[in-house]
């Protein structure tokens, strides 16, 4: 590790001897590897952004200058060139470095992403502050080709044709998504990458850029102007130049000097520009190359095999859905899945090889994704929208406006619902009870365990109006089994009636909470405990029921506090006046860091021991006597 | 009315002789001129696709086929076209039809639209359940080049290419979106409509429709393996070919002719097609013609004059927002500006004419706008992001993820915030305290009249971080001028003290519960009126002191009662066990349909007399002794 020895603060590499830049890329690429091997995280996308992170740290200055990262799943390069490279060892760990951009974490992450498509939009505001400002620093968005699919990016682009303000766009094109790109974009861009040579920049790259005025008409309106317009069929990116955007490449992701130099030119430039680069996702480490998804995000790992260390095959409520939905598909034609670029994810890919002509993954577009749902609702088909909790928040309004306000037959089945763990703020998925239970004609059920799970898929099958299915990240819960009360519209299911306080958990939690509660009853406190189930509505006959006979109800929930479940339990309660006091234990009005779940849940105090701990309490102070 | 007679169930236009089709649309002008001048209502977009829809409606049939309407309120000439002509006197009255397409209530009504850029997508999902289900109904969307600014159109094209089923859009071009129409797409389109003479059908189309091969390849394709490339060039819509959508215009918007011999041949094909259609808002009535802007959506007016009835000069929220804006950029030149094509309706115009630099209408683009502004506040600039409340619904994720998760100063301007009228169910702006106020960081305020707003805008650019400022549509308020309590972060406003019943009222609400205190007043009944200003956080310091020595605590506001202020306040009562009951008088879980607010609220019980009721009542039974 000798030359990477000497990357210690940001523009460390501007010092670096041209010649010794691949032996860098190379080192970096062996540092990545043995950290994330360790710490888990996304390998794959660093490894296909070494050499262009590397260029862009020599032509842009920092802090001063602004880059943002589309995602921000790449930044790890970038964090490793900004002072942050002895970090990498507590990457994604709890208090430790974030595995994606963050302002708190250094004054050279501009914009902190997590979602995908966001960052043109921002490079733009950027830019313009800087017009307004009369400043004079760099501006820069580097996103992937996948990110290109999300309608923000055509939204910006749209707007950024308009403004006509120095933006440089890196468009990172390594044919993937998280799998394999999809849409009329992708295809585009793969005729873009098969029908041309790279431009070296000696030839075609610079000849391009010469022949654009520095202030003025775009390359497309330069070209019409000298009549010569036949080029333009030879010219790659009419797309982005139609729109008003200068489109200069392919040229190739692993040839720092190509970058370097096209990016100082283009940087030069008072105007939209796109410069579309190639990379390998995975490139430099065999097993990620081979297995680009694989290694897309990868818990630790054996160096040598490329095999994850704790690879014991848990079936996680993924792998329930996926089946699940394969054997309802196979009973019901009317079936359809759709998922936006999250086909393994969330187990739509399963579906998919059973039944092509019936799953859709119409890319990273979550708003489309919902109103094509819609539209083949109106059809008379039941269309199953499989989208994690933390970026179905992009279709918000589709939800309400053109399922719910028809009340249509969509079935949402919500993954990764709860806390995610490693990937953090962006990605938790605390917010769906929120942003779903105040929607009319919605109804949302959160299944205990795995037999709930595929009860509750059954049940919203047969049902007809919009019904969310909300379940966590990891290993389905296969305790409580032999509860299985038939699932009821808007009714709960009493596990165990005691006495005095209630226990009502939901979803996920319930697993936690029969940790509480078997604890109780091992002290000799007989407490009820009820599987919420239905958050939406809520079953008013059961709170009705224990508020006759509990001094306390106590809601457990993985989900912000206001507008989730435990607040339509305490609307009701004050509503009808009824007399039980209600506590709800939900995360407080906060987002929540990176770390494992274990360890978010003891800092929220949504872990068994404190649970424990505060119904004791409860219990001490409230319903003695 | 000769022709116009015989019009009066689905398809009997298929029944009227071609050369009497230009009367019919003369007539069908006359009649919307007549009714909608006084209904009011959206009329220059439907006088300018009488023909188009005259032509849609030749070759479609109903309700068999499926026809989209984009946003929605150009449908009024298919309404008439299928049997709804008899109602146009209700239009937009509550009870009466809709001035949005409506399942409810027309089988010819393929799917409810409202907000902008969803057809494709619905469009898109029918044409796959067409697929599956192995029918063979024709499928078409009709989309403006104001819808074309919106990310999901693009989404749903990219998806489309994908797809490769047949499906008809049809791109209604008149060059604007309410206002003028904005970005680097608009631009694209008009160089077309400048650049090429109309394509009529014998000449042109026909050959270009020749072209292409049934099922095979899409035309750029066709045209380069024949090795006919130079044909590109002069071949506009580029743009939509590289994407993997057919473009076939710009055809002359006003030529049933053209336009059903197009739509009747495109509609065979086995592909995603785009027909390109050049219209002119308000075409045949002079006045729209000459404003389209003015007659876009219109209040009753005289036919002879084009000036609206009642249009006495009253000062809305929105001027007095958009006056106050610019004596705030006067004072400091952080101040900028950024709507999503509603410059005039939420007074950013006026911003923008004074401080051209520092205004941004991005089109209709919600997401882009905030992520945009998230950009600009990182950069040390204050951004107002000023849209509708029901269109800001789009952007749930963008507020949350890029804004408040890093929480920026960004301060949203909501207009429309409340009840709307008669744009009906689409367009209430009922949510937003619900979606807004379980995002951590978020503040919100809800001024009660005029004078409060303008120093609600004071305060927002003086704090540092998130803030919504909702206010509703129509007249601003400019009673209780003299309760002017400086604005404090989380401080609500102490209108009257009285005693055992408190009202709190939220924002608009305000005026109403005012009526309500003058009338217990007048009883002898001497309440506690409390302005609640901060909904965001709350102000429990209040609270706590109503509950001290008030036995019943009434919430007022225009909005969905789940997850808005009222529940907030009794989640907190709930939570500190406070000795007070709580009555929340809000939106139960419901859409709302048009009408006149009057006559909404009366319906919701959230009028002043059903106030009083409601409040007698509970003062009758909860607090005596």
């Amino acid at each position: 590790m000798n030359i990477l020895d000497r990357i210690n603060k940001p523009n460390d590499i501007k010092d670096i001897d041209r010649e010794d830049l691949p032996e860098l890329a190379d080192e970096i690429r062996e540092f990545l590897v043995s950290h994330v091997s360790e710490t888990g995280g996304h390998l794959a996308p660093n490894l296909g952004c070494v050499e262009l992170t590397m260029a862009l740290h020599r032509v842009l200055d920092f802090p001063e200058d602004k880059l943002i990262w589309d995602v921000g799943h790449q930044s790890y390069v970038h964090k490793i060139l900004t002072g942050r490279k002895n970090e990498m060892g507590t990457l994604r760990q709890f208090g430790g470095m974030s595995g994606f951009p963050k302002t708190s974490e250094s004054p050279c992450d501009a914009f902190n992403t997590g979602h995908s498509s966001t960052s043109i939009s921002a490079a733009l505001g950027m830019a313009c502050a800087r017009s307004i400002k009369g400043t004079n620093e760099k501006i820069a968005a580097v996103i992937g080709d996948g990110s290109f699919t999300g309608g923000m990016v055509y939204e910006a682009m749209n707007n950024m044709a308009d403004i006509k303000t120095g933006c440089l766009v890196v468009l990172n094109d390594n044919n993937m998504s998280i799998d394999r790109n999809v849409g009329g974009m992708s295809t585009y861009l793969s005729k873009i990458r098969v029908g041309q040579q790279y431009n070296d920049f000696k030839g075609n790259v610079e000849k391009i850029l010469m022949k654009i005025p520095v202030a003025g008409e775009h390359l497309a309106r330069g070209l019409k102007k000298s009549k010569d317009s036949i080029k333009q069929i030879f010219v790659p990116g009419m797309f982005f130049e139609e729109l008003g955007v200068t489109y200069i490449g392919p040229i190739d992701g692993h040839d720092i000097d190509v970058m370097e130099a096209t990016f100082r030119k283009a940087l030069k430039l008072n105007r939209p520009i796109l410069v579309h680069v190639k990379t390998v996702k995975g490139k430099g480490y065999t097993h990620a190359e081979r297995h680009p998804s694989y290694f897309h995000g990868i818990d630790p790992f054996d160096i040598q095999t490329g095999k994850v260390m704790k690879d014991r095959k848990v079936m996680t409520n993924t792998g329930v859905f996926a089946r699940k939905l394969v054997e309802l598909g196979k009973a019901d034609p009317r079936i359809t899945a759709i998922t936006a670029a999250m086909g393994k994810g969330t187990g739509v890919a399963a579906f998919a090889a059973e039944f092509p002509d019936r799953a859709f993954d119409v890319g990273i577009a979550e708003e489309h994704a919902v109103t094509f749902a819609a539209g083949l609702a109106t059809s008379g088909l039941v269309p199953v929208v499989a989208i994690y909790s933390s970026f179905l928040q992009r279709a918000y309004d589709q939800i309400l406006h053109d399922v719910c306000l028809q009340k249509l037959h969509v079935i949402f089945a919500i993954d990764r619902s709860g806390l995610v763990g490693a990937d953090g703020d962006t990605h938790q998925g605390i917010f769906d009870t929120a942003f779903l239970s105040h929607i009319p004609n919605m109804t949302i059920i959160a299944p205990k365990n795995r037999y709930e799970l595929t009860r509750a898929m059954e049940w919203a099958v047969a049902y007809d109006g919009p019904v969310a299915l909300k379940y966590s990240r990891g290993e389905a819960y296969y305790g409580l089994k032999e509860y299985n009360v038939d699932i009821e519209y808007g009714r709960s299911e009493m596990i165990h009636r005691g006495q005095k306080l209630a226990i009502v958990a939901v979803g996920n939690m319930v697993q936690e909470a029969e940790k509480v509660y078997d604890r109780l009853l091992a002290d000799g406190t007989n407490v009820t405990f009820v599987n919420a189930r239905f958050l939406k509505p809520i079953d008013t006959d059961m709170i009705d029921e224990l508020s006759r006979d509990h001094k306390h109800i106590v809601v457990i929930e993985e989900e912000i506090k206001h507008g989730g479940y435990g607040s339509l339990v305490e609307e009701y309660v004050m509503d009808r006046h009824l007399d039980v006091d209600v506590t709800v234990c939900a995360i407080e009005d906060t987002f929540v860091q990176h770390g494992s779940v274990e360890e978010l849940r003891r800092m929220l105090k949504l872990d068994a021991d404190s649970l424990y701990d505060r119904i004791k309490h409860i219990i001490s102070t409230d319903c003695t006597e």
